[in-house]
């Protein structure tokens, strides 16, 4: 997977893929990450990349121009799976978003910043709007590191244990159960007798029964589902 | 405001807070916040702060040790309004949970790795459970640096222009409407007459009304509230 992130502060963007997961997929060849510096596409002195809203309201506005520099510039390159905008107002990210992404081979994200950008930008060049949850950042180079971990982990070889990521909350619909490690007795709080049973069979009606009730209590909504 | 942030991966927290809003917010002294290493308060030789699950389910599982000689550390030195776990499983953070947690003086965020904390950890040390959506990642340090961002962006004095985060996308249970900046006339792309009309009364109406349709089109949810 190749995923070229548009930014206005691609310095925010180093250190989460410089560590963990990101890295070693990086890393391992399978996944190739660019940052591209939005100013470098500005035609203004100034390079500026932004300017007042239409209609008097606060903030500022990202403006069409370099961004279609930009995109032009990459899609003459190769074809993309999709062009991402991370917005607020975009679709909900969820895990079965995130599955059938991963198996994408080219993105586009952009980030916005300030009020966001010109709408022209999301009518003519965007093809997908995400949003990570219902709050606001200041940017969008969160969601976009949030957006490509969620992807990259799942791309088969970047865990170490293919079955871990299959076991994760939400792909079965369930959160997942308690776990515990040793020691089985820490100041006196002691993990659940089942656990050390040895009792392989009762121990994984244990954990079904843990995560079913685990998410009746949290999350009903996504048993009704 | 102070944060802790409890990580194994301190390094990968670095860049976001070294530019943008957060930055600036440290910079002006209206935020702390503090990185610690969960390995400096390992008491076994081998630095070790994950162990295997009882169960014998894939992946690792972190060890209560550490996180304890940690929080504890730090709830000797002060009082926190909240511990925070970030995970998949915790309360769907929302524009709502942020706007109360930005009045917040001190908080922990424990960032989870591999297949989460020992639940002892959750049962007797954390106040808050947090999530920042339904999919997973592979560490809560992202959680914490979204979390950190949504909240931190909120502290008055920190944006700029004050009036600007109040009119973002749910503040007033809306998504924002479109915005547009110069020029007028983008390759032919034209802005909406309204909004070059001078008439700011029907501009008002304009963005009321756009804004109104456009979260009726893609979150009808929200209007239901």
């Amino acid at each position: 997977m190749r995923i070229d992130i548009i930014t206005v502060l691609p310095d925010l963007l180093k250190s989460p893929f410089e560590a963990s997961i990101m890295k070693r997929a990086i890393d391992k060849g399978l996944v190739e990450v660019h940052f591209h510096n939005l100013r470098d596409y500005t035609t203004n002195k100034q390079k500026s990349v932004d300017d007042y809203p239409y209609g008097g309201a606060a903030g500022m506005v990202m403006t069409v121009q370099p961004i279609d520099a930009c995109i032009t510039h990459l899609k003459s390159e190769r074809a993309y799976d999709e062009i991402i905008y991370m917005s607020p107002d975009g679709e909900t990210l969820n895990q079965k978003m995130a599955n059938t992404m991963s198996m994408y081979e080219n993105i586009i994200i952009l980030c916005g910043h300030y009020k966001g950008v010109d709408q022209r930008v999301r009518d003519h060049f965007i093809t997908k709007e995400i949003s990570i949850g219902d709050y606001v950042l200041s940017g969008g180079e969160l969601g976009a590191l949030v957006l490509s971990d969620a992807l990259i982990r799942l791309i088969p070889g970047v865990l170490s244990d293919e079955t871990s990521a299959l076991t994760d909350s939400f792909q079965d619909g369930l959160l997942s159960g308690p776990i515990y490690t040793r020691p089985a007795d820490y100041k006196g709080w002691k993990v659940p007798d089942v656990l050390t049973s040895g009792n392989f069979a009762k121990i994984d009606k244990w954990n079904e029964d843990m995560a079913y009730e685990h998410t009746k209590t949290r999350r009903p909504d996504l048993l009704e589902e």
